[in-house]
């Protein structure tokens, strides 16, 4: 790595506001070395971070944090913050177990004012920072940093509605980087296309904006007259320039360009004297200062390690999201009814293959889950099938649309869930761990999860052909390993047995039936023989199939990645209870995810601490022979 | 009630077409007639139904459904739309058990092209029947309609940013009557008001648009020329009118009067022949036609029975939202940092008194939920401790943000949760039942649920004073009985005894203790004793404490009003055996809601018909006597 001599002074980040204009291009190219050096290391959000390093810097050098308060939307894109607020030190455990967070976190530091992961939250988070400082009589600036991307999902709407109404003090700043993960789509990243094409008329009326600032405004009849002023200036001058951030009571200032740090200071420096809400628009490139990220951003949206001198490779290891991409577009072909629908990540949950195959049937509607599920619902109820693809993690956020649009009205909808379970580096805001819980409760859901790649296409088949209401088919991140490969696939979706033993079973939900058979292995060398069930279908619940299941059966472990106290464990012990089953069986524990957030680390990592993996079921289970 | 001899002729929807202007004209008074008096009788959304009986006439007389297909948001207002569309007959069953429901719903009619009852859904249902018609190439009109309220809400953004991005042939009417339930909030509803201020532009607007619309478009210069002229023409003219819809690539006419037949009928015939989004934007006002709601309109939103002649009469019963209300208005005198947060139900959640005592702590967001949770949240962050109330079914929309921008931040705010449990005649989409299972796996959580008026006004102290974390207390629609009302409040959020008895305990829920003292009392009858337990607090669960409560007791039934198989009960069982707790238990039934959508009805049918009753705490009993 090349050496940081300006970064290795700074220690607080008010030191940024003594930097010469040298110093700061300096420590500009100095940020970028060190993320890029880190994240091919470590893995991570790189273009993002890279996009951003400029405005960090602008802002540092205006606003005083923890005074002031910056909440970052989605938050990956603050690397260049996170080193520069105390925490250059410890960035080489950046996403690693116990090291520091790839998102802003307040349990981490007093300079992370709001806690991201999800998108489109940060304009609600500010404002509610800001009401409480206004309360308090604390003068602190409240800034929210939202890209175009989040910008489409309706809580930021919601944020910018509130604030426009108020006329509270808040600055927005959009980062414009004509991307989400794949490319922005919307009315709204056009109407922004619009607004960067018309720049002319922009610096005419920032100029003129700038210009009446400085009149004092004495009474009301000078105001009108200043309103009459503008409005005219804004007539003469404008072309096709959208002015909804107008509309909705902001102070619009742009689109400037994001990586000219002295230009960013002036305009922030007009934002803290305005009273009322601002909103700076800004265009900055993704993976700026590291040429392979420059070229291809959506690749290097979220990386893992790379050698940095030839870029991020094509991986050849297939996973799990690869194999629902091929059976999707096999299933697809052979059912005219089936359309996908993503929530602006098409490449991240494999429908780019779809797309290529049966465009007219591929809809990705931008960051805005709740839309994507009850316009599914809406083609659902004229006879389609459609197959919504969401993290599992970001399902969340369409809740009562799955609920109230989907399942009341019982209506035929596939939902893949990506990333479900454990996912490791990027950590508690982004664990699949809640969607069990989540969907147990709706009623006309079927809940799938395969333990490999063939259940997955089975299943996926399934679930469009021959089920009814919402099927949720739960697959993780990452690729199946040798022992999952292994299992055979079967017909139906019921629970099986896949490994025959008759002291105690081990009933495994997806890929933990990894866990249950390396388990049943050891429990081998202790004279115990494990029978492992793969429980594939969460729900339905069949008591007659599990009771043969278990026949002879007196001690059952479940195992699930998910929270164990409210999941499928939980469900199943209920369901045995209700029928009377539970007579025979001695004990019954259930494993998962416990009852507390769980933070970044290695999947085995975490299947350890959380009592998860091959060696807990086993210490289980011997527990009881004791 | 009046006759309505034109209402009687109409059996299909097609028939208005056919209709003269004075036969529609008349029609438009026999449908009020019909909804005022049926409304009198039944209860149910008044205001908003009255509010566009001219709309429907002028949509039904323009496009003729199930071939076109017309999505009513949040649909309180479809009663002029199901009396013309086959259901007027059964008008006299609105929202009673096994009657017409007081929403559009599929099953229901073949005219009910999607179901609702949440808001904010429409564009994007719309926007998905739409895309199928396409792709099937059926060339039926898909028409949202859509309040100003419900257009605050971010999900319809959402919507109108894909509709608009893709250009797709959706025709949105924005039903604008300056009102969600409460005075209507946000920049959104400032820049309407703007519109409506602003006819002058809109008219000539309008009027150059319908003549450009008359020019054949030749090729692409002349279609560039014409963009031309319209830019100019909107140069010239505007003065503020926001141009919100249009940024988001929408056709904008308006405001129009929305009860202004012919005029309406005139702009949907515009609408129909555009290639494109269209919005047309209505003015109309609530309870137009019933004098007492035009003045009142927000008291006429939903109603109880009442007489016609007198109107609605102010309620002397004192409800759990009442006795909220009260409490905190105590509680947050007592304790300054309690700010509290509605959206857009300030009076319906109780919060207008708070709003009398403490203005500047109050924060209506307009139907916003996600951001109500996500901007309380950053008021905790800063120290405020937010007490956030929603209905239980509305809290659906805000998982995400309940999950990930509180709880995984372990963040100390109060979710009140009203219309908890069965809600009786507002039916399926309006059923406060799946709150439970929702937060049950949320880290971080004190979910709550007091028997009565005074336990919530202890619970409500603790949750600001001494808890942490997420607390939400749940309550439910109405008024605690007399039965309710005799059980002292004590110390504590613990499981307790509130009545003794050794052969068997019923663990009950908040108000189900109601049944489970009548179902105690009648098991005196029997001989058996049984002891009944307040639950009070779901979760956090302590098997010390339960263990205790339970001690020689061998038959357990535990009551809540939440979904059976992924609630309370399921959780206090799992707790009992992981501790090893369940081994003299011989017996365990968990009641509550069954595994599907719960219609509408009085609370006590829709209590026997989910066994859930005292009879059938009482047979659940005997039966293991047999």
């Amino acid at each position: 790595m090349e050496p940081t001599p300006i970064l290795d002074r700074i220690n607080t980040p008010e030191q940024v506001q003594n930097l010469s204009y040298e110093e700061i291009r300096s420590l500009s190219d100095e940020l970028r070395e060190v993320i890029i050096d880190r994240v091919s290391q470590n893995g991570g959000h790189l273009a993002s971070s890279l996009g951003v390093v400029d405005l960090t810097l602008a802002l540092l050098a205006e606003f005083t944090p923890p005074h002031d308060q910056i909440v970052w939307d989605v938050g990956h894109q603050a690397y260049a913050y996170k080193l520069l607020t105390g925490r250059k030190d410890q960035f080489h455990t950046l996403r690693q177990y116990g090291g520091i967070t790839g998102f802003p976190k307040i349990s981490e530091s007093k300079y992370d004012a709001f806690g991201v992961g999800h998108s489109s939250t940060s304009v609600s988070a500010a404002l509610g920072l800001l009401r409480a400082k206004k309360l308090k009589g604390d003068d602190g600036h409240v800034i929210a940093v939202i890209g175009d991307g989040a910008m489409t999902g309706g809580m930021a709407f919601e944020g910018l509605n509130d604030t426009g109404h108020f006329s509270e003090n808040l600055t927005v700043i959009l980062n414009d980087n004509q991307m989400s993960i794949d490319k922005n789509v919307g009315g709204l990243s056009r109407a922004l296309a619009n607004l960067r094409s018309s720049s002319g008329y922009i610096k005419t009326k920032n100029r003129v904006e700038r210009f009446l600032l400085k009149i004092p405004l004495i009474g009301r009849p000078i105001a009108r007259f200043i309103r009459m002023i503008k409005t005219w200036i804004r007539l003469l001058i404008r072309r096709n320039a959208p002015v909804i951030f107008e509309d909705l009571g902001f102070h619009y200032f742009g689109p400037f360009d994001g990586h000219n740090i002295p230009l960013l200071r002036k305009k922030l420096q007009i934002a803290k004297d305005i009273d009322g809400p601002v909103l700076i628009h800004i265009v900055t490139k993704k993976g700026k200062g590291y040429p392979f990220a420059e070229e291809d951003p959506s690749s290097y949206h979220g990386v893992s390690p790379f050698d940095r001198t030839k870029g991020v490779q094509p991986s050849h290891t297939k996973t799990f999201t690869n194999a629902f991409s091929d059976s999707l577009v096999r299933v697809g072909e052979q059912y005219e009814k089936v359309v996908a629908i993503c929530a602006a990540m098409m490449t991240s949950t494999g429908l780019d293959q779809f797309r290529q195959h049966m465009k007219l049937r591929f809809f990705d509607v931008g960051i805005a889950e709740e839309h994507a599920v009850t316009m599914a619902a809406g083609m659902a109820v004229n006879g389609f099938v459609p197959v919504v693809t969401l993290y599992s993690t970001f399902a969340q956020r369409a809740y009562d649309q799955l609920l109230h649009d989907v399942c009341l009205q019982n209506l035929h909808m596939v939902l893949a869930l990506d990333r479900a379970g454990i996912v490791g580096a990027d950590g508690m805001t982004h664990q699949g761990i809640y969607d069990i819980s989540m969907m147990l409760s709706m009623p006309n859901v079927t809940l799938l999860s395969p333990c490999n790649y063939a259940e997955l296409d089975r299943m996926l088949e399934y679930a469009v052909s021959s089920a009814t209401g919402l099927v949720a088919v739960r697959y993780p991140r990452g690729a199946q390993s040798e022992v999952l490969a292994q299992i055979p696939s079967s017909e139906g979706i019921e629970p099986r047995v896949i490994r025959e033993g008759k002291n105690v079973a081990i009933c495994a939900l997806g890929i933990m039936c990894e866990q249950a058979l390396l388990a049943a292995d050891q429990l081998e060398e202790h004279g115990i023989h494990a029978r492992v069930i793969d429980v594939r279908s969460v729900k339905p619940c069949q008591v007659s199939t599990w009771k043969s299941l278990l026949t002879d059966i007196s001690e059952v472990v479940t195992i699930e990645d998910g929270i164990a106290h409210a999941g499928f464990g939980t469900f199943l012990l209920s369901q045995l209870k209700a029928a009377g089953e539970l007579k025979g069986i001695k004990h019954f524990e259930i494993l998962g995810v416990s009852d507390q957030p769980l933070i970044a680390g290695s999947r085995q990592i975490l299947l350890e601490k959380e009592h998860m993996d091959e060696h807990s079921i086993v210490e289980t289970i011997l527990s009881w022979k004791e």
